[in-house]
């Protein structure tokens, strides 16, 4: 245990460096439509958090661990007593994302959002209980319970995913680590193994300005990017998966349909009333159809939205009060968080460094120099 | 056409006389749970009204019509500028309500909810839209579109469901004579074919006078019942079906199911979010389940929920507020909804009398005092 | 009447024509991924049959009639008799498809699918029924009744929609004349009036081969397309709504979202399960996407996935059995649902001609030189 | 956890014990409709086993121990291999039931039920997904994952919750330990805390045997009831919480809800597609509601059902054949399912024992004779 602890400080130390130096898909030239907030990142939303744990144990080479936990605290410090408006979508169900049923019936997110490998999505969940119970969080009359929302992919195919390594102190950390500002993008936290149109891949965030009526909100993503096939990916509409045909992941023909998943978490301080954040959970579908998705079979394919407005409703008295925008006037937000989750994927695919995993396998990072090429092929790099 | 409007003509006045004289499944002795408005009827929930256009027509044996249209404006007079928070569930779909869709996107009904029969659906529908641009309420911008709720239950075992009697003015006089006040039951409007636990049945109403913290809300039912088979028919939780057994419809082995549907129709002045109200669509299942139906393959058991409250909120501006119950205090509601959905069907089988129809068919009225008598034998008969 | 019924039939032939000389997408130079069935139309799904009625009159400047009917028949002649396994989706929901209740539940789509104008839902709903009675369709038990599927979008910019227009004839005509072969596509049937990405718009089709296991089978799309902002038009990934700005549709600053709509029906001859089919369904929005879709609030975005398979199956006997596609095998069917769709609306839009409508209303084509021009500039231009 | 492995070889000698002597809902002469199977328990559809492991600790004053978990394996052994149908529905979602998401999507329940209190379903799926991979199950490709079905209701009034007790070796033990014939009832397993109505509750069972078409089937349903208030307990129709108003659990006046919650799992070996099994999990929630449940905010009123047949359909091929009853012949396994779930409920209250737990808190069960002398009262006591 004591090792893992030690790579995940290096981890957090290494992450904070790489967000310093790293260049993220505008940086390379990628055109995105839309204007994204300072950070260009799900912590433009006020109060949002984020904290990551990364799993990296290369000592048993049959089983490597790769994996981690990233958590999404939808109002900081306050997530845990204060709720927020929430709604979810399952374009493609083949995964597994805990609490949704409360979620949809209450119309609240209760705590965090918990991102994590497929099979340790138990641990991290009883963990989250216990984190709450810990920081006092349970109710003092004893009828308290907590149903938290944790979601998952599968890093299998790096990551000694049957080998459990995630325990209640790494999401203690990632949850008690969290913090707004830059956030760190790539091979960490719960995207730590994660591979995407089959190359390395991960976290992954954006974000979106957006004018309703007369006031400015912020719209912004957080992937944990795992889904696709090399050859139908699309960057800014350019057929990029037609060219890049090497280091491909599914070299088995008999695997031949869509692996993974991606989670997608929006958030936005636009006020928006439950079923009006289902609709914005949906639209996250529409950013990832634009970079080649087709929801396969085997993607657990699950986005989560809400809304960190009516800090005040959400107290559960007889009578609340809410403030929301008119459906006549969402057209901004819905757009907003399309564009955002096409650029958040993308973020996620090029902030991610080559990965080896176990079993001498190895998952090759999307070249940058050959996707400004390609671009520049098709007319479509900006040049900065 | 002209014999048709003088049968609505007589029709009403007719409705009006029973409503004075007719006793209600109370004044049998019938027990319920909870307290009712004074009206005990949907017009409990303030500025609710209802209009009934009954349509029958002897003239012709072999096509004898027995129908109608039942409207309920939710905002009367304003329903039409105006919506209404709203939400829907459908506990076995083999029916048809139509606006559902924008319903359950945009959390809002706009306009009336109309009941007419499974056939007549489509003109009832084109002519609600017809009547909101005859009334001036159409959009002067030219981008303007009604997506009106429409909701059938099938009589064609008395009515000649096939010979489309439904007729646009008969839609425009149920909406033009709409009223609040006493709601007539039984054989009326939508409900005038309608058959129930093989017992004529029809529209029935009731109401719950509930208290959420400090606040006093209505919450009122309307039924248009029209489905269940009599042996599993209970009232107050006497097994009456198991000793009424005479004069049954359904007497051809080959149609063992439940046959019919109900559409159930649920207003609050209680404020509620869409997503709440949707919680409050289910519960009239609950409601439903206590009288004995399992919402049989050909059940169309389709239920919508609506809130008075908020009348400002529904204006869709940029910036809107609404006030809501909390989750943690909506118990009464709920309970109000079961209890007067169960309440509001016993209510249309003790209003409704015995009807024949076309092909010599005929469905009896429950006898009342058969039925004081079963409750008597279980001690469940209230002396009043 | 008389003169509406033979523009009917000068469409009818115009069609016809058109459908010879008339430039498809491909044609045009416009790439796409996956290989089409030999119509490239939903009419390669073997015993889909499409049927138009067009509804032209200039007569009455303030009142021009550009609407019409489109008919979905999913077995040709047998539709009425043998239901199909279904399924559908809601990404948008400010529209109406009726009969969703009912195919949600049954998972059976029984009878066509029907296409129309918004407020002329109704009547097309009424006929549809009465032309089964007409067919002798209508069950000889006389327990009988019909939940038909009636599908619009909007089109009051160039028609006259609140005339109400379309009448039960039409529908008559649309089914009675429905065939297989190639299908009319652009300003014809429902899709008369339609304006998409605000250029001319209507019915569009298209179609993929795709192998599953050792079998080979069709998917087909056809669309009614109306939805879209120019500024967000992509073909093929190439931003063309951000070159193409002239001759817009909504230059009302006020009209700031996202008009229209579009109902997307897909076709299949794969066996699939209904619960299988809503997932083919869903995969309309990934193709909708492609080309520029956020699904604004003011767009009624529904899809209906069937499949013409299980012909024995569908027949409802207390024992049946039924053949489908294992899910781990079901990706080239999501595939070729997603890239037909895509295609499916670009045909809508190059097969469109220039319309004028009511009140001096105009709405263009796109300009195909143009259009091939800016694909050429992108390296997206497909050489023929 | 010696002592508490001790502890559950206890439970299970004395479920044994208790399973032969202790009378059943019937045996008190409470009526039913239907037909139950040999068992009237979910073991009489044949193959599914039941395993339980209780867990009681009165040791530690503060922090007794009151949980377990139940395991309902659909196939038996071959649970984990072949999947079976289903379909899910949440009446009222504050709960948990993991792996929802793809149970909808896919249609299918792959290995284990697992029924636990709400803080201990994360350690009880990650143990469900390490029983898999200990027994082989995991694929050997490399490309495997499990999203196992895990619920719960919560025992915080009785149970140290927060204290997290259940570990993987239980859920192993509940596993392993799974078998057919008569399933203990009451304070076992899941349900050990569990309370209903304010009675001491827990798990209850029962089944009918249904004809369809010239065949019979076993419908079969298991709760682990946790749900309602006292003032609304029906039984058989009877008012039952109108008079036993004494030793009530919810005392505090600021507990004004339905707490607790309530897990239905309904199996049949007819044969269901997916849709079919989403209704039939729906007609749990009439049995409930004829129990006088309304569904409480606080209520988490999840269900679940299952078909045993097409065991070869089930196998995932490119090509599969599946039989399935005609949603035109499914009424009986409708009724069925409500019939059974009313008397599952009753099971369970009337196995159950007084318990007491931490802090002081006792819950007793329903008193015998005192229910017998009220069904008598309301002329419904049956003698045998």
């Amino acid at each position: 245990m004591k090792m893992v602890t030690a790579l995940c400080l290096l981890s957090l130390v290494t992450g904070a460096a790489l967000a310093a130096a790293a260049p993220r898909a505008r940086d390379l030239g990628v055109p995105f439509d839309g204007t994204p907030g300072p950070l260009n990142a799900i912590t433009d939303v006020a109060g949002v958090s984020v904290g990551h744990v990364t799993l990296l144990d290369s000592s048993d080479p049959k089983h490597q661990v790769r994996t981690g936990v990233t958590a999404v605290l939808p109002r900081g410090r306050d997530s845990g007593q204060l709720p927020v408006f929430g709604g979810w979508f399952a374009l493609n169900g083949n995964g597994e994302m805990t609490g949704t049923a409360w979620l949809e019936e209450s119309g609240m997110l209760e705590g965090p959002v918990l991102l994590t490998n497929t099979h340790s999505v138990g641990v991290v969940r009883d963990a989250a209980i216990a984190w709450r119970v810990k920081s006092g969080q349970a109710d003092a009359s004893g009828y308290w319970w907590s149903l938290p929302v944790v979601a998952e992919t599968w890093d299998g195919y790096l990551n000694d995913i049957n080998g459990f390594h995630v325990r209640a102190e790494h999401v203690f950390a990632a949850l008690d680590g969290a913090h707004g500002g830059p956030v760190e993008e790539g091979n960490v936290g719960g995207g730590t193994g994660m591979i995407c149109h089959e190359f390395k891949c991960g976290i992954g965030t954006s974000s979106r300005r957006v004018t309703v009526g007369d006031r400015s909100y912020a719209v912004g993503v957080l992937v944990q990017a795992n889904y696709g096939r090399r050859e139908t990916l699309r960057i800014a509409g350019v057929p990029i998966g037609e060219h890049l045909r090497e280091h491909r992941v599914y070299t088995d023909a008999a695997l031949a349909g869509d692996m993974g998943s991606i989670i997608i978490v929006v958030a936005t301080d636009a006020p928006l009333l439950p079923h009006q954040l289902k609709r914005v959970a949906k639209r996250a579908a529409l950013g990832l159809a634009r970079n080649g998705s087709y929801a396969g079979n085997g993607s657990g394919d699950l986005f989560v939205a809400f809304s960190t407005a009516n800090a005040e409703a959400v107290r559960d008295q007889p009578l609340n009060a809410a403030q929301f925008v008119g459906n006549d006037a969402i057209d901004p937000i819905l757009l907003g968080a399309v564009e955002a989750t096409e650029e958040a994927i993308i973020n996620a695919m090029v902030a991610a460094r080559d990965l080896s995993g176990q079993n001498g396998r190895y998952a090759i990072a999307i070249p940058h120099e050959a996707l400004r090429a390609l671009l520049k092929k098709y007319n479509r790099l900006v040049n900065r």
